[in-house]
C-alpha cells in the first residue's frame, strides 16, 4: 500500500473538495482520496505505486495548485 | 423594475456563487441576479415584484442563510 500527501492551495469549501475529489478519483487505480479544505490536505492512497505528476495535473485541472508533502 | 438585495452568509468561494446562483435562477421572472462570495452580496432584478420568500428559500437550498438588506 502507498500513501502520498499533498498540500493543495486555495480550497475554501466543500464544493472545492468536491472537485478536487472528482478530478483525483479519474485516475486509475487509487483506493482511496481524502481532501479537506481546512487543512488543505490531499492524502491519496494506492495498493501500486502512486504517480505524483498525475495527481497535481488532476488537483490542476479543479482549479488548484498543490504540492507533494510528507 | 425592482431590485432587492440580501446579505448571505458561509460563501467563500465561486462554487458557493453558482450554487446560489443555480437554485435563486429557478424563480420564475427575475431578470438578473448578481451574487458574490466576497461580500456576501445577493442583488436580484425583476420586472415586476420579487418574493422574498422564495429567494431566501433557494438560498437555503443551496446550502446558506440570507437576510434581506438595503
Amino acid at each position: 500500500m502507498t500513501t502520498h500527501k499533498y498540500q493543495v492551495i486555495g480550497m475554501t469549501c466543500g464544493h472545492c473538495e468536491m472537485s478536487v475529489r472528482e478530478e483525483v478519483s479519474e485516475i486509475v487505480g487509487l483506493k482511496d482520496i481524502q481532501v479537506s479544505a481546512q487543512t488543505g490536505r490531499l492524502i491519496v492512497t494506492s495498493e501500486d505505486g502512486i504517480d505524483d505528476v498525475a495527481v497535481l495535473s488532476a488537483v490542476e485541472d479543479a482549479g488548484y495548485v498543490a504540492v507533494r508533502s510528507r
